[in-house]
């Protein structure tokens, strides 16, 4: 691994509470980048391999909280780091908890009421890389909560990512990270079934990928998306260059293709029904991305 | 606009059928190349800008198809091509007809059939450029049908934008039409319904499109889609960094933030039960690509 640094006494000494794959690449990077660290797991067969490298091992959570001032916790659920966390008592005074748990916006919100309610100060965040990528200098992190406790703390964080910091609301880490899953889920999903409905004609998915992504995709992403995202915060979409109406006709039309051809077509029945709902919804003569009017709001049942 | 060229007798003459927004589109970039031009419309009043251009207009389809050996075929449908064309009776003989109507792959053999029953050569194609982006290069016209007619006539389609030849069948034109703007959509809905999500938090959607758009989008496109389109085609998803159950954790998480957050959830539903078919059908080991394999089938209702 690069970024090999001596371990110094001035790096701040962080503990990573929970030794999963991402818990023990945490720790790792942590290590690699000069910090003093110290683990803790259920099972602390888990941190071997690290106490081989340096990494100081704590017998209880109240031990491993308290050899640090900066707690680093990668637990299954928020469940999970309260039954945890419990367990340290006033261990936890005057120390930061970054949660690197993944939760709803809720969860996030009551756990950073529940961290100060104990002294502690809190930041909410999200790993937006696999493990065998954490530590790079690139790997997008998450974060959320008070500014100034991200920026006094904001070297610590880099040595395990690129820290990115979102906004005072704890909750905002989880809900980034739920919406950029839900967009990668979404983008997967077209090009999967797009392709799909080419191989119903026995067109490979690796010829079909250079058309679709090294080609259309970027037009996509950049002409439509990137220049057009400050209109859908002013709600506005001009018609002119084609409307909603126009848009349905063309999702009918990919609609009857796909059951022409004979695959799934639940998802773009789903994109033919949503721009029928805008259409419900007074926007037929908008252009598509008012389809976002539609998104903003609970479905009607 | 750019490529003026002066009309040249070398240029093939080229009939335009249908002067809608995109046949003016088409017309002009011909004229523009050099082409000597002839134009019908349902409504002649259509032509009045290009007569005054120098394209000439025919009083009959009959006249227009006798006016050059190709017409390009720009109408509403194929029904009403096949109305248009019936007038033209024995005009249609030997000449090469290239349909740019959008239709279904059954549509298109169709049509096929027909215009080779009628002796005359027959190429379908998409175009899939707005009509102010005809005519230039870099405008990408999908074709399908003879390999041999389509190379004898590059030139003349080149002169409409950028030819893409993407095989025999003449219904691949149509069918890869629908599957890029499947996947545009489908694409262009992730980016929207994300958008709304943490707009339920206040965060603007053109600050979300720089994390979205900017950092996260190229490595889905390029990362994942590009690197693994090959492995598509092998039905080859190893399930190693990252398994299917775990791909549904996260959907299901996702599906219970836009809940949480009052925003419109059927989307995400939708991905939810297609990751929960994928699973039913034996994929729950494999990766997140092997939802493929549910896309290639015609759900069971």
């Amino acid at each position: 691994m690069t970024h090999q640094q001596p371990t110094s006494p001035r790096r701040t000494p962080v503990t990573v509470l929970g030794l999963g794959p991402m818990g023990l690449a945490l720790a790792e990077a942590l290590l690699e980048h000069g910090h003093p660290a110290t683990v803790w797991n259920r099972t602390p067969e888990k941190a071997d391999s690290l106490a081989a490298k340096g990494v100081r091992r704590a017998g209880t959570v109240a031990e491993a909280v308290s050899a640090s001032p900066v707690t680093v916790i990668c637990l299954k659920d928020y469940a999970t780091m309260y039954a945890v966390l419990d367990s340290a008592g006033d261990a936890l005074k005057g120390r930061l908890l970054v949660n690197l748990n993944s939760g709803t916006p809720d969860e996030a919100r009551t756990a950073a009421t529940w961290a100060n309610g104990r002294g502690c100060a809190y930041l909410d965040g999200a790993i937006m890389v696999p493990p065998p990528l954490v530590g790079h200098p690139e790997s997008v992190f998450l974060y959320s909560g008070s500014r100034q406790v991200f920026d006094a703390h904001r070297a610590a964080l880099a040595s395990m990512g690129d820290p990115r910091y979102l906004g005072s609301d704890p909750s905002l880490a989880v809900l980034y990270n739920a919406a950029l899953l839900d967009m990668m889920y979404a983008t997967m999903n077209g090009f999967l079934h797009a392709a799909a409905l080419v191989g119903s004609a026995g067109v490979p998915a690796a010829t079909f990928a250079g058309l679709a992504l090294d080609w259309f995709m970027p037009s996509v992403v950049n002409s439509t998306l990137t220049e057009q995202a400050p209109a859908l915060d002013k709600g506005d979409y001009p018609g002119d260059a084609g409307t909603m109406e126009m848009n349905l006709n063309a999702l009918e039309h990919i609609t009857r293709t796909c059951a022409e051809q004979g695959i799934h077509s639940d998802q773009p029945r789903l994109m033919k029904a949503i721009a029928e709902q805008a259409i419900a919804q007074g926007q037929g003569g908008k252009n598509y991305l008012a389809v976002f009017e539609v998104f903003k709001k609970a479905a009607q049942a």
